[in-house]
This record gives structure tokens, C-alpha cells and sequence, in this order.
């Protein structure tokens, strides 16, 4: 409909209203005169409720979630998805319609008034609602009287948006990126966009996607980029590069494992945050980025979205609010693998997998130590050297040889932070790749450690579990707008 | 080398300058009583030239970027990414040591004083220089006497960082993209992060990447997915989704082109801003928010990165700074596609490719437009219904039909940003996704025009192209880390 047109509609459905004095006892004269001045301020469902414009002649435009017709009135809940709160809409029920549906997209244009209810503090008194898109109840797989659980709308990818859980989810979301990008902002850090494809494989062995062109030109030129190129699995290795210019960078952004998992806690693709560090003395110029971070984003998320994260506290994971407040009330305790072994070995615990020196942390353990701990974040340091990546930095001790790596344990999760000082020193670096073979393919991040090398160090986030962390979420795939994992890229 | 030792050798350092008149008189043996009170604050050069800490003691750690060994005296200017500025330090010649050269990282105390030149505000009186690395100049690829070009220095991808211009362009980059952060959070809208593997092909016939593991683990499950999985091309039709709850939402985040080309213009992964807008009544919603981006996040970047802009204005493209002004002074013009046509055949200027009602607008023809304009951005609404892919919306005219898409052209650059109102109507998307045989493939992208669709838009900002824009910068591989194009993909 063209915006003529609409006018028109407006004023005949204003029109139409006049004959009946309940409609005029709503206020109706007076907005079709406040109508003839000037034409609607559209307002965010948001700044309606909180009282912008009252009094005003005002239009607002959303998805109805609500729609109760009584003998006089009709009510309606609108929203836009500009925060978790709903407008409720008066109009005259001859006002209603048939398409105005739960689903249907409407445009309500009228006075807003306080509300003589204690339910909301104002609401909007309708002179017209326009249908600006309907929705088909029956197809529509949402219900308007039903709950749905996250699995159940995990099935409509391109719908769950519209949900309460999951649109609160993804403000959050959108609230812990800015939190971050805050942080590191504050702190002097300079942004790096790491690249996704890459010729490196920084972990070893790390399980990675391969790309190609999708139609190679010739069968002669399958190598788009000449060498194998892959999805990166982190940017920690060009953030190093950075931080031999810039003294502390940081890259937000998507990497990638080819997983074949479908558990609740891998993706194929998911968001990390990762931070370099230069000038660093000790594992502690690390934890404290790691910790200040923690704190500061979820401060941040708390106090911009306490009505989103009070949905998941209160219906998604009861009881949640207790364990992200007593997190934020302590500082995160420190404790070397070692000492986490002793733990473990004295624990009265049944593992799957035994523990001793030497051995791999299970999630079963961490969770182990977290709880150990009084379940808060806790800090492990100073991991087997042999368990560590080569640029891990030797801490040159025995006969426990260890390297000096940090990982960040958090309640529900497990691993959230994995970390660790870089090996600056060139003939360390060089004798332990020239072990494994890799001298040739690392001559450029030696290069690192021949010209102007410092002693440096870096960790990452796991950005979704940080969500689930903050919001007791089970399933990483309810953390994230599109899930990919094996088996399943819908969309 | 252990807190202790440093320790141990600044006291010895600090001792042995005791002996000499030249030192004493330059304060040393005030520092020293210094710091027996207390160890140093570490500033960051931005900070120390700033005049932080004035006449404090103090730690400024760094890459050294001149040395002029004098008789008496030895300056040394170091820079530690903070800001393009490097701080003079002064020092009794006794500190000299071989290590410290240009490239070297170097660990500087001493007392912050007022520079009796007037060449910088503020200089550091050293009692103590650690060499943290050192740099064997004849193998470092930059000299400390040469002004390298952008092209010379692209050679070294993991070092390119350490000269002036490249860690200037780092900086804009990063205030670039908190400027566009700050924009749309400003204006309320939500952050989505689109996937960057996607089943499917946003534009149609795209050269896209395919993704695999690079280790199938048996010969049956080639496809991890179990569909063919890519690059994404573009987050729009992710962002159509959630448009249909939030109103407004955006991305920012790499996009990928298989395109066999080693041209000035392209990569095979660069940054793109989307955004999408609902209950829009026209292009004007959209060309709004493109322009309105554009100066928010120009005006950012030149007040908060005045020095590094200055620095590409003044020595890499003279002349572009009267550019950027000027594009800033001027409301961006809007034209339709058939006027651009129309000014192009009346143009006198001999093209490559010739012009006619229907033609694809070449770079050739965007710069004439751009120039025709005033040389400042200008808007192209109103192509050709044909050119289009189908979700563009079809304004219905005749016999010339256009869609309702919009491209922004800007100085230097040509296509800046392209857009378009998308159809929301079920009926025509339905019969044109039918006519191209893809009903089935988008089936879930009709639900969307299914249950309470709106109509809206939305557009997309080669982040790239807006560096070399605002920069004057000619090649797109010196606005990015790691430039990634066909043949080339280091690190």
C-alpha cells in the first residue's frame, strides 16, 4: 500500500470511530484533531514504555504477541523487538479484524496515555491498526498460549527470533559484544580483523575445513590460493604478529572445527575473543586481562539487559542468579595443574578418566575443581609441557617439566579461557620446531623472535560459552543465531 | 631474564653511571633516590608524550625507531603502537650498547621532563635501557633511513606492521569499526552475527568457496553438513530474518569471493557492514542510515585518529584530505539509474563499455557519475528490474521496470555500498523465485512473507572500499591485516 493510501485508510477508519461515544470517550476526537496538525511520532515499543511522548500522537509498529477482544475494547500486546517488554494497545473493538492475529506484523497509531492498570505504566490508545503483514495461525509454528521450549524452537531456525527466550538471548548477545569490544577499548587494545582463511594450522593437528572454489576453473588450477587453505581454528598466531607493533591487540571474531560432534557443547563455527599481550612479566599480566574481562562485560550485560537476563534466571535455568552473583562477588582463585592433580587425586570423586601428573583435564575434572573451589571461576596454571602447542613458553623446571599455560575453569561449563606466555626466546622456539619438522613452515613467526622479539603472551574466549556461563544455558546452540554443527547448516 | 635479575642490573646500570659528572647533572641521582621510594610507572608512549607523569619516574617499554649516538648523549626515539609518535629518550652515551638499533625492543626507566626542544613536548632522561630483543638490521626487511612504499612493504606481511604507515592504517581500522559499532548501537540497532558457513548462495550464480574437512573420515561421509556448505557471500538473508523480530539489525563481518582476480579492487575475503531495516516506506529509509553511517563514522576517525589520517593525506595521497572535506560539506545527491543513463550517453568522455537503458553500470561509469556530481558520494536509486536478483522489490513501473535498489558511489572507489527495499509481498517473491526454479530452495525465506511480514530493507558497506575512500589508499590489499586473493594467501 502506497502512503497515500494509507492515509486514507487512516482517516476513514478514524471516521468510522466517531459515530460510537465509548470510541469518543477514549480520547478519539482529540487524536483525529492532534491527526489534522501533525502527522504521528513513531516511537521503539521500547521508548512507549518508557514513557516518551505521553500524551502525544504517536505511532508504533511490531508483531503482535497478544490479542484479547472484549464486548467494548480490544486489547493488544505489541512488539518490536527493541526489548523484551510488549506495549498493550486499547482500541474500540470495532477496531478488530480477522488478520489481527498472534504473528501478524500491525502499524497502531493513537494517543499514549498512563495506564490505569498496575500491569503496565502506560499504554496505547488505538484510533487505527493497520495489518501490515497477517499470519497464518494454524501454519505458524509458534502458539500463542504455549511455552515452547528452546529444543522445540531450535527446529524453526529462521522463526525463533520471534520468540521471547530467544530474541531476549540475542540482545544479550549483541549487549556482551558491545561489552567487550568495550573493554578492550578502554584498555588501549587496537582491534584486529584475523583472518578466516588461512594457510596456517595453528594448533597441529587441529581438525580443519578446506576451502576451494566451488567450480574450479580447469582441473590444472584446483589451488585457488596455491597452497592448501583452511577455516582458521585461531587468530593467535596473526595476533602475534600484531603484537610485535602495537604492544596489545585483540580479534573478535568467527573460527571454525570440523568436529564430527553433536554434543551440546561443540559447534563448527563459533565466536572467540582473543587478546596479545606484550611486555608481559608472568602468567598474572594475562589472568588479570582474562578476570577484568570477565567482570567488566558481565557487569556491563547485567546492567544493560536485566530484564533479558532475568527471563533465562528465572525460566530458562532456576536459580542461575545465585551463581553469577557469587561469581562477581570473588576474586577467581589461582592453582597450579599440579595442585589441581592433587585435588583430584584425592577426591572421593568417581572419574570416568583416572588421573595423575601428566594426564589431560577432562571436562568431568574441571567441573571437579570448579565446584572444589566453591564454584566460582578458577584459574589453572603451569600445565605438562608435553600437553602444551610448541609456542607455548618452557618454564625450564623438573623433573615436572612444565610449560607456563593458563586456563580458565567457570561453573557449568568447564574450560571458558585457554591461554598461555609465548616462547620469545629464538633458540628455544627453533630447537623445539625443529623437532616436530616445522622450522621451514615457521620461518615467518621465528622471523617474530629475530627482529625486536619481547616476551609476550595471549589467551581466548570462547565467546558462547561465556553466554551459557552468564545464563546457565545446557546447549551451546541456543547461544548462538545459527548453529553449525555436523549434520545439520540449516540456512 | 627474572624480575630479580632486571632488578639487579638497573641498580648496577644506575651505579655505574654515578661516575660521571654529564650523568649526575642530568638528574640521574635524583632517580636513583627515586627509585628506592618506588619502582616505576609504565606508561605507554601515548601517554608519556601526552605528559602523563611529568617528572615521575618512570617505564616506557617499546621498538626502538631512530638511534643518533652523540658524544656526550644518546637519542634514541621509541614507539610502542600507542599512537604514531615516538618518545625522544636521552641518555648518557655510556648506556649505548651494540643491540640497540633500530628495530630492537627495548625495556627504558628515567624521569619524564619538559624537552627543552621544540621539536616534542616532553622527553625521557634514561638511568636505565634494557635491550628486550634484539634486530639484526642487515636481514630486517626496513631501514632506518627509507621511506618504504606500501608496495614494498606488502612483501612482509608478518613485519609490515612495524612501519609507520601500516600500524597508522591498523589504528583508523579499528577506530573505523568502533566508529561503526557506535553508530548503529546509537541508533538502536541490534548486532547479529551471521554465519560465515551458509547452504546457501545469497546472489544467485556467486563464485563461491565450498568447505569440506580436510580429512573425511571415510569415503561415504564426504559431506559433513550432509549439504554442500560455503563462504557466505553476503549475511542478508540472515539478517532478513531477524529483521522479522528486532526491526533493526546489522552485521559486521568477513564475506568471501571465489573471483580469480589480482586486481586493485578485489580479495577473496574482505569485511562487510549489513544492515537491514523493517517497516520501511521507502529507499529514503535506507539511503538515510548509508549516509548518515558514513559521516558518523568519517567524523569519528578524523577527530579520534587525526594524526594517522594526516599521515596518508599528507605523504601517501597529497591532496585527499580537500576530498574528504568536501564529501563531509555536501548532502550526498540522488539520482536514478535512467538519469545516470541519461547523463552518460551525453557525456562526451569515450568509455570501454558503451551505455544504454539496461546496461550494468562499470566502474568506469560509476567514477564519471561520482565526478559529474561534484566528486562527492552520490546515490544511484532505481535499476533495472532485470539486473537484480529476486529478492529486490519490484516497484511495478513501466515499460521502463526498475526495482527499488539503491547503490552508493563515492570518490576513487566507484561502488560503495548497494541496496534495496525487498519484496515482502507473497504473492510476487513466490511467482519470481518460481520463475527461477528456486520456490523450494527458499521456501523458508517465503515464511518469512508468510507470518507477519513487513516491508523492508537493507544494504551492504564494503568496509575496504570505505578505508580506501576516507584514505585515498589505491589498493585494497594495503586496508586489510592479511590481504587473501587468488594465488596468495600468506600465513
Amino acid at each position: 500500500m502506497s502512503l497515500g493510501a494509507a492515509f486514507v485508510t487512516m482517516f476513514q477508519a478514524a471516521a468510522k470511530t466517531l459515530s460510537t461515544t465509548a470510541a469518543v470517550s477514549r480520547g478519539i476526537l482529540l487524536s483525529i484533531r492532534h491527526y489534522c496538525k501533525k502527522t504521528p511520532t513513531t516511537l521503539r515499543v521500547s521508548e512507549a514504555v518508557a514513557g516518551a511522548e505521553l500524551g502525544a500522537n504517536v505511532k508504533v509498529q511490531g508483531w503482535v504477541r497478544s490479542v484479547r477482544p472484549q464486548r467494548a475494547n480490544l486489547f493488544l500486546h505489541v512488539n518490536d523487538g527493541s526489548s523484551l517488554q510488549s506495549l498493550q494497545i486499547v482500541a474500540s473493538s470495532e477496531l478488530n479484524d480477522p488478520l489481527l492475529t498472534f504473528g501478524s506484523a500491525v502499524e497502531v497509531t493513537g494517543i499514549l496515555k498512563k495506564s490505569p492498570s498496575q500491569k503496565q505504566p502506560v499504554e496505547l490508545e488505538a484510533d487505527h491498526i493497520h495489518v501490515v503483514g497477517e499470519c497464518n495461525t494454524v501454519d505458524f509454528p509458534f502458539k500463542i498460549k504455549n511455552r515452547h521450549g528452546l529444543e522445540y524452537i531450535r527446529q524453526f531456525p529462521h522463526l525463533r527470533c520471534r520468540t521471547n527466550a530467544f530474541s531476549s538471548l540475542l540482545r544479550i548477545r549483541s549487549e556482551a559484544t558491545t561489552a567487550i569490544h568495550s573493554y578492550f577499548k578502554e584498555n588501549d587494545f587496537v582491534q584486529i580483523h584475523t583472518p578466516v582463511i588461512t594457510s596456517n594450522d595453528c594448533e597441529g593437528a587441529g581438525e580443519l575445513f578446506q576451502i576451494e572454489p566451488s567450480r574450479p576453473e580447469n582441473e590444472e588450477d584446483e589451488n585457488f590460493f596455491s597452497v592448501p587453505a583452511f577455516l582458521t581454528v585461531s587468530g593467535q598466531l596473526h595476533l602475534e604478529v600484531m603484537s610485535g607493533a602495537f604492544s596489545r591487540v585483540y580479534t573478535f571474531g568467527p573460527t571454525f572445527r570440523a568436529e564430527n560432534s553433536q554434543s551440546r557443547r561443540h559447534l563448527a563455527e563459533f565466536y572467540m575473543v582473543e587478546a596479545e599481550v606484550s611486555f608481559t612479566q608472568s602468567l598474572e599480566d594475562l589472568t588479570k586481562v582474562m578476570e577484568d574481562m570477565f567482570r567488566s562485560a558481565t557487569e556491563h550485560v547485567l546492567a544493560y539487559c536485566a530484564e533479558d537476563v532475568d527471563l533465562f534466571h528465572k525460566h530458562v535455568t532456576p536459580g542461575h542468579k545465585d551463581t553469577v552473583d557469587s561469581m562477581l562477588r570473588k576474586r577467581f582463585p589461582v592453582i597450579t595443574y599440579s595442585e589441581a592433580i592433587d585435588i583430584l587425586n584425592r577426591s572421593s570423586e568417581k572419574f570416568v578418566f583416572p588421573t595423575h601428573w601428566g594426564c589431560d583435564l577432562q571436562t568431568e575434572h574441571e567441573k571437579y575443581l570448579v565446584k572444589h573451589c566453591g564454584n566460582i571461576p578458577v584459574f589453572v596454571t603451569d600445565y605438562p609441557y608435553d600437553l602444551k602447542p610448541f609456542y607455548a613458553r618452557d618454564n625450564e623446571d623438573h623433573p615436572q617439566h612444565t610449560a607456563a599455560a593458563v586456563d580458565l575453569l567457570v561453573p557449568g561449563v568447564g574450560e571458558l579461557c585457554g591461554g598461555s606466555l609465548r616462547e620469545e626466546r629464538l633458540d628455544l622456539l627453533r630447537a623445539r620446531l625443529k623437532e616436530l619438522g616445522l622450522e621451514d613452515t615457521y620461518s615467518w613467526y621465528l622471523d617474530l623472535r629475530r627482529f625486536g622479539s619481547v616476551p609476550h603472551g595471549g589467551f581466548g574466549l570462547g565467546f558462547e560459552r561465556y553466554l551459557q556461563c552468564i545464563l546457565g544455558v545446557d546447549n551451546i546452540k541456543d547461544v548462538i543465531p545459527f548453529p553449525r554443527f555436523s549434520h545439520s547448516c540449516l540456512l
